[in-house]
């Protein structure tokens, strides 16, 4: 990728909502702030946005560098840019740290105005309906109507969805990448371990470990250890580290002997220092609650008649997390509803993570359905 | 299974070993003691031993129940026992547990003589190598100088092979079911995280939680957890689980929420108060190591060209642990070497625990082939 491409250096920027937001739980966030980014210019009709849901441990971070961190590229910074596959010579482009997250919007760090102290575990668990909730009252701010297009890849897919369906009139297209309709036990299972890592930590004091001055690292390393494995496939895992050994001989200790364990013990540590327990926890969460077919005993097709977004869905042949025919039941209940829906499933050996990945077939797919929204 | 095919009251008996054994990681153990239980009779010949690998978390009792504890049948009662699939009625079947096991044989939790202190960790490493050295000098002891057949499961079938391997003169049949010929990058990955779990765990002490008075309970219960997770198929957690809610609606906590969520934690609750730590993590290195075709630049049939041993080997469809190809791989790497194979694939939704399952088809193939041993 040439320089020309980059988007440059950019500025988060937070918006402060004062309103009270009634959230799925029950509990009422009296007021919240949310940090964002933007690309590109709104265009006088104000029809030309496009609000990037992000991931688990995403946020709003989405393209550019900063000024002060010019190595810190946005986490999709190879598909959102001057002339890159969502063009941000065309496109307004909006990433949102979403609500209960750990970088500057609203969520168990930020203090509570109630105590005067963080929030830690008396922040609400927030489903992806709030977060729809939270994007529209965002885009009622900027005067944004509709967004051209909302995208978003894994939980961002999710987010994009729950848009689709809580507000069919605010959103002209929606691309969701490597995501499902709903959790199946064994994504549940491996959040659950995952989240049982962080709260049986005893550095986890309850979700208040901020005023006991301590982070329950071990915990948060544990789990994101165990997701880096549901996010690579076998193959490319088989591939990048085989059964190489670190040092050329078995040690017979417990310290690391095979690459693959080095690869994911750094992870785990580079994890565990940059992110938040509490939101990783709220995160899990929000992924296992999403199912807007609940409400309609399990009838996507149903949930699916009151979108109206045209839908542009992506699945990796080699994504075990949220495997293709996971994406397909997505396609299925878009059609038995008569809706526009391209779909493709590309090939790609790096599982799950294959969407934050640079693919010449998966960008130019982007770039053409991109291309072809009138704005 | 009717009463009448159980083998009824079984007990556990040991063998001491006074002859040094020098290991694969190169630590000697000046002596140990192997806990074992029989089933059926040795005939006159000794024609008629059959040893039973366990796997990761298995042991010594195979089949039968102990006086005292009658509903604690063995492992794998369903194939064992008279006018079973193995059948005791004609076999002298023998279960081990393994050196470096928790349930009698030497292992970290045994008394080291040179301290009077329980091993902890400095119990060695120990290898399916040096497990194939310990069943000989077992067989040595009860003058059985070739086994009908030697047995196991996932990383008793590696066990099953490395004997082969090791003593070619000594087995004249293996079976070798839901097994593989080394594990993969993603196996082993799985592995340490679950090592992780268990060594960072405060409670662990570097191994010597023993002198400490506490057990790595949280460790070693987020290890099964995960285990459990490999052990069974997706489409059998969705059929047994699905998204089925515990108390029917979402609470908004941490609390369990999902029947799978409720299951998993039952399971590693259960297992962290039977299991000891650094057996588990033992076993689990154990299972690392395993690679007979590492010390011919990884050509399995080369390693495979030292074996006289007749094969039968058993995959499950569902098992994505240890799945059919990896099977198939040691299929070939017999057939290269014009060895005595049998090869069955047994559909199955169970994932890699149908290994211990009673499935019709599985039991009677293993019938048939122990029928056709002849002894």
């Amino acid at each position: 990728m040439s320089d020309s491409q980059s988007i440059g250096i950019v500025v988060p920027e937070q918006m402060q909502f004062q309103t009270p937001l009634a959230l799925k739980s029950g509990a009422v966030l009296d007021s919240y702030t949310l940090t964002y980014e933007t690309y590109g210019r709104l265009n006088a009709a104000k029809s030309n946005a496009v609000l990037i849901c992000h991931a688990l441990s995403g946020n709003h971070h989405v393209a550019g560098v900063y000024a002060d961190d010019p190595r810190n590229a946005g986490w999709w910074n190879n598909m959102v840019g001057p002339s890159k596959a969502i063009d941000t010579e065309k496109y307004f482009v909006i990433g949102i740290n979403n609500l209960g997250g750990c970088h500057g919007s609203t969520g168990p760090i930020s203090i509570n105005p109630m105590t005067g102290k963080p929030f830690g575990a008396d922040f609400p668990l927030v489903t992806t309906d709030d977060w729809a909730e939270t994007y529209i009252h965002f885009a009622d701010k900027l005067g944004i109507d509709r967004f051209a297009a909302v995208v978003g890849g894994s939980l961002g897919g999710m987010s994009a969805m729950q848009l689709t369906l809580n507000a069919p009139e605010r959103v002209r297209h929606a691309v969701v990448i490597a995501a499902a309709a709903k959790l199946t036990a064994q994504n549940i299972a491996f959040n659950d371990v995952a989240r049982q890592a962080i709260l049986t930590d005893p550095d986890f004091h309850g979700g208040d470990y901020y005023s006991h001055h301590t982070l329950p690292k071990r915990g948060l390393r544990l789990a994101r250890m165990l997701g880096h494995i549901t996010y690579l496939s076998d193959d490319s895992m088989a591939s990048k580290f085989g059964r190489e050994l670190r040092n050329g001989s078995l040690s017979f200790n417990y310290d690391i002997e095979f690459e693959i364990e080095s690869y994911l013990r750094y992870q785990g540590d580079k994890f565990a220092n940059r992110f938040d327990a509490n939101t990783y926890l709220l995160m899990t969460k929000a992924l296992d609650y999403f199912d807007p077919a609940a409400q309609y005993d399990g009838n996507l097709s149903q949930a699916f008649s009151h979108t109206k977004a045209n839908f542009l869905v992506i699945s990796f042949s080699s994504d075990w997390r949220f495997p293709p025919e996971r994406s397909r039941s997505i396609v299925k209940a878009l059609l038995d509803n008569k809706r526009h829906v391209s779909y493709a499933e590309i090939p790609s050996s790096h599982g799950h993570d294959s969407f934050l990945m640079q693919d010449a077939y998966y960008h130019q797919l982007m770039r053409a359905y991109m291309n072809n929204i009138m704005v």
